[in-house]
């Protein structure tokens, strides 16, 4: 907005194309509807790693994981298209399409996992999930880590610590701090055996208090907390601890599933660690909305003997034929091996360009997933303003970024898949020239 | 499955299509994800009010509401497919498809609705109104009739009467029973006095119990209870006394609305009532995942100055592009004109039919959600078994319908909404050949 002397003849000019929606966007989904950017962009079209908006101007995508394979993908919305056209109906009755799809899903998984619910969204499964471990153990008590996010529904939203919600923290969620071996001090042993110390006694607060532990629902990347380099062993002992009290372990591969890490297809085996529930969420339709929770067949058909679990949209053909090209598109892109390999290349240079400037603190990450934290050089402190000017920077320079972490200190850099090499040596040009203007 | 003597040369035999599915979905869903019908039927393509199975046969839709304005409607699977070549990405960068759609949506609302929230289910939508209004009365207790089905979330399930979760009933909550003028004793004004006092002391005992109330959450049509003839004025009676006891009134519409009552686009304005918050779901995308909720100014701003509240795929420009289709068919082609025509030759047939036969009771619903109750000619009481032959008998002939009710006694007739006169009278005279075959 500016300020003229000639307000009439001047007001044209300054609605731009964007103030007109934002005022649009006041007037039907209200002020508060989460936007990016100090200058919020105007979207109108995307391919691959790359979009552009209603200016014309392409910027480069270091930041969606929804579009998982790449905006737009042909091989995905020509899957969707072509169903679309021939049936689009619930799981009450058969159809082979959802089939397909869970069988291959399934397939990426290690045992006992073997079966699936399917819902619309991350939120849900995550509901789902957690019904189904208060459900199995009779406890009602959670662990969560204490800056996380698995959704907006009533009962995430109650173990909800990394964004504002108005609810209280439910009586029966305990909260474990991720142990960051960058900002602690002590041997990585010593680390370890304080934090394990810590969930005990959580776990014990949860026994005292009458709760139990239904279940520990954790991020295996600790995206939203910043990820921090855990110890080694850490999520299996923290697993363990709540095994040997009676709960289940849920891993919300929201973030880290699909590939994201690299190493592998999912978060969890990353850590050695094979969950009793795993939920999924953003990217696995590359858009299309779907979640799911894959789980032994045990706990399946014990909760689906107690509970007539209908999901309306779940399931459908056409979210099934988005979320087999996805699987489709990450095995014949070779996406999982893109991660590993530009990831690779984005660590070693964020942990260059962490070593050559005073205000930097560490690289994170792996794969296609990276942070890169800022500091007050004098205070040490963490130094969100400034992390926020390089991201404003960044989109100046048409590469989407955003923060993380529990201080909004860290650079959030996770794109789409097929971010390859070329895409990140762009993005790393571009960082290094809006650090070099600090 | 049959029984035979030479099982290894018939077992080729007995596996057709749809065992082969069954058995694939055993061991991927699971034993208990819910199928329609004695032998489940596995469906291949539909079109418009039509259904065809992996064999051929043709199915008159006499039950679907997801596919509203009809299976794979081409102006909704082309708009649909044209916004996914073009970008689909969330409400975090401005858009216009989101709010051609939210303006759109939002014009057939009542003064002060006003304000849209998306989501991606019902569930998901009565999860948020919920929250919205325990937030804002900081009450937490809930009015919900006795035989109700709102989805499959925890908060939703703990208020869940009307079909199996292993959940109990929360103790915020109090169940109401719409009176069935069909099924009740005594003059209109003393059965509407009669349940209006039991409403008083619902909300008492939430004030006793110090729950307060915040919400009364149902469907205008009691479409799960049954499709009761309520009294006059009785849902403007309770929603005063919840208004007058604090508590916000919620229409969930996934059932009543985008014109299924035939004389309205929302259950609510049959009962002239402008409810606090409306849940929209199940027909809002003709089959791809949506719901939302709409409400006043006043309590969006409320909320979302308090929560951050941000849904992924929720209003992404594909979603929005499905919604505004399905909003434009319902326009160009009278849908809800449609619905009001089909519903009285529906009801003024059904009703004859009622007449006829000493099985059955009475005829409810109008627009396109009909019911027929069975009953036991000697005892009068439900006769679900009875119910349920109709229904196989029906699929046997080509149609498909299903069950509803606190009985499960009642036919469900609930087509797409181009299930003209037409179709209506096909429904009809095989529903004549079933009852004559009782």
């Amino acid at each position: 907005m500016t300020t003229t002397s000639s307000p009439v003849t001047d007001a044209a000019a300054t609605v731009t194309k964007a103030t007109a929606l934002l005022r649009r966007r006041a007037t039907t989904l209200g002020q508060h509807s989460p936007l990016f950017y100090d200058t919020p962009l105007a979207m109108e079209s995307a391919s691959g790693v790359h979009l552009t908006d209603v200016n014309g101007t392409v910027y480069l995508d270091g930041y969606n994981n929804v579009p998982h394979v790449g905006h737009c993908h042909p091989h995905v919305t020509g899957a969707v298209y072509d169903q679309l056209q021939r049936l689009n109906i619930h799981t009450r009755y058969l159809n082979d399409r959802v089939l397909d799809y869970a069988e291959r899903l399934l397939a990426t998984f290690d045992q006992p996992l073997e079966r699936l619910f399917l819902t619309n969204s991350g939120s849900e499964a995550n509901e789902l999930a957690l019904r189904v471990a208060r459900q199995h153990t009779g406890n009602t008590g959670v662990l969560v880590s204490d800056f996380n996010y698995h959704g907006n529904t009533t009962s995430v939203a109650e173990l909800t610590t990394g964004l504002t919600v108005r609810e209280p923290l439910g009586a029966y969620v305990r909260t474990i701090t991720a142990p960051d071996l960058d900002h602690v001090d002590g041997s990585e042993d010593a680390v370890l055996a304080e934090a394990l110390a810590a969930v005990d006694a959580a776990i014990t607060s949860l026994q005292d208090h009458g709760h139990g532990v239904s279940a520990l629902l954790f991020d295996p990347l600790f995206s939203t907390e910043g990820l921090p380099r855990l110890p080694r062993r850490y999520i299996e002992g923290v697993a363990a601890r709540v095994r040997a009290a009676g709960g289940l372990v849920i891993s919300d591969e929201v973030q880290s599933g699909f590939g994201r890490v690299g190493t592998h297809m999912w978060g969890h085996q990353m850590h050695g660690l094979t969950p009793d529930l795993v939920v999924l969420g953003k990217p696995m339709g590359n858009g299309h909305p779907m979640g799911g929770v894959v789980t032994t067949a045990a706990l399946l058909e014990e909760f689906g003997s107690q509970n007539t679990y209908f999901n309306t949209f779940a399931g459908n053909p056409v979210s099934a034929a988005a979320g087999l090209a996805v699987l489709e598109v990450i095995e014949s892109e070779g996406l999982v091996q893109t991660a590993h390999a530009c990831g690779q290349l984005m660590r070693r240079e964020l942990t260059r360009l962490a070593g050559s400037y005073d205000f930097l603190g560490g690289a994170k990450g792996s794969g296609m997933f990276h942070g890169l934290e800022f500091l007050n050089p004098e205070t040490g402190e963490p130094a969100p303003e400034l992390a926020k000017q390089i991201v404003e920077g960044m989109v100046a320079r048409q590469v989407l970024i955003s923060r993380i972490g529990k201080f909004n200190s860290m650079l959030k850099i996770r794109p789409p898949m097929p971010f390859g090499t070329e895409h990140a040596e762009i993005l790393l040009d571009r960082l290094t020239a809006c650090l070099g203007a600090v």
